[in-house]
């Protein structure tokens, strides 16, 4: 287990008509898709392709729980920024704090708390994941810790 | 090969916040999520199941080329109704007419033409569907002509 | 303020191509979307159409915050039936609960757990509902406690 | 009036979950998703921010006619090109050809031909866009296609 409050990934996001509904903001649901995207981009940077883990070991990342505070609204064309920390890895999940914020700015839009379990793909079932990919995702957490240590 | 110009299916759909954009109106790839419902639960109608096809014969269907004009605008909470018409039924495929309109009116929001194919699923191949099938598409078809003429 | 534990409101779903993903399953936000859809279904049944709300009022309603549990996955063509309890009812915001189910089972597929809040459109600043409408929520909800109580 | 054939904007989509469906591939009206992205972000190149275009002129854009042709499937973690050619450009209508290919590669995954119409937000009725940005419009057609010209 490993726990770790610094930020392990940012992304940046341009709202579009498809993510806004007829109240002139973002819809409440896309903000998962954003989160999603920003976890998948994550997990690529580090070599871990979802694709590809399906092809070749049958796993597959899925949600298990997910708590979200819409703390201020986005709306059309507006250019958000998310944060990704990682708050625990474990042999078959990952614990994972996901904000989104208006670029350029500390204006906190979103907050999410992300349960993730690696499953079996077919039969569902919780599964670990290889022991160099965990190893991966602890050293990479490790590493943003470290960093934010150094800068302050 | 059949070809008819009588409406086969309707089914209801209501307007909600996730099919609107802030334009304020219905999101124009939307009109595909709906029209894509209606030919699901017209096959459905008919005892054809996608998911069981997939699983008993490896089959799907898929949209292989589609028409759209967007002629009036719909709004959140409105009811619209689609009619879908059988323009054609081969063995590997379906050229299907769809039309929406606001609710109790005759008022076209939306007209599309779209041409589906059968195919096998793993390969993308085109691929012809069980003859039973396309007879119960033809005679739903013919029905629904027959049933228009006698109307007249 | 009101509590209650009895279902309020009760929703069929269809899982069509639009609701699931490349994992075979329903695809994690689009139960929001069903969510959605059943909490505006059951304030239409009390006679609250949000379209309405926000032409007459300027008023609207948004999520607030959510918590969601996956328990189980739901697939292509399974019909899913959802449940809406009223946990609080306050002149400015509401907590449901809404859970997912498959039809004809007690199989709890999704938990959710939902704070709903009443705003002003154009500022988003929190505003009170008109007396009435909360009247009427209160109302409800009170009738389905009561049901309930008789069915034990 | 102005016609041209040379590729006006470029821009690179992955694929995501969110864009796949059952079947295992881009669903099908996830193009219009990535297709509509791009006008955007073609417009904003070019100085034209729709969400300012609603606010100060009371302006927007909508999709009026849509042909598609789905030529073959994309898959999660793909990454695409989309490439946009402007076709006509009208005092209050653009008629555009928008193709998607493997990133990479001259291979189509997708062909689509789009018309859009100037409206005025509220009354939906068709108006015309103010000089300068046709103008620039006209502008970037006419120099894409003498890019084009030069390179043959």
């Amino acid at each position: 287990m490993i726990e770790s409050g610094a930020v392990s990934h940012r992304q940046l996001f341009r709202i579009y008509f498809e993510d806004t509904d007829a109240g002139g903001v973002v819809y409440h649901a896309s903000w998962l898709r954003f989160f999603e995207r920003a976890r998948t981009d994550w997990l690529r940077g580090l070599g871990i392709t979802q694709a590809e883990l399906a092809r070749t070991r049958g796993q597959g990342f899925v949600v298990r729980a997910l708590g979200i505070d819409y703390l201020r609204p986005a709306r059309l064309d507006d250019l958000i920024r998310t944060e990704l920390t990682v708050l625990e890895v474990r042999g078959a999940s990952l614990h994972l704090e996901q904000r989104a914020f208006t670029e350029g700015t500390d204006d906190r839009l979103v907050d999410a708390n992300v349960r993730i379990a690696a499953i079996q793909i077919g039969t569902g079932r919780p599964t670990a994941l290889p022991g160099a990919l965990t190893d991966r995702l602890r050293a990479a957490a490790t590493l943003s810790r470290e960093l934010r240590s150094d800068a302050t």
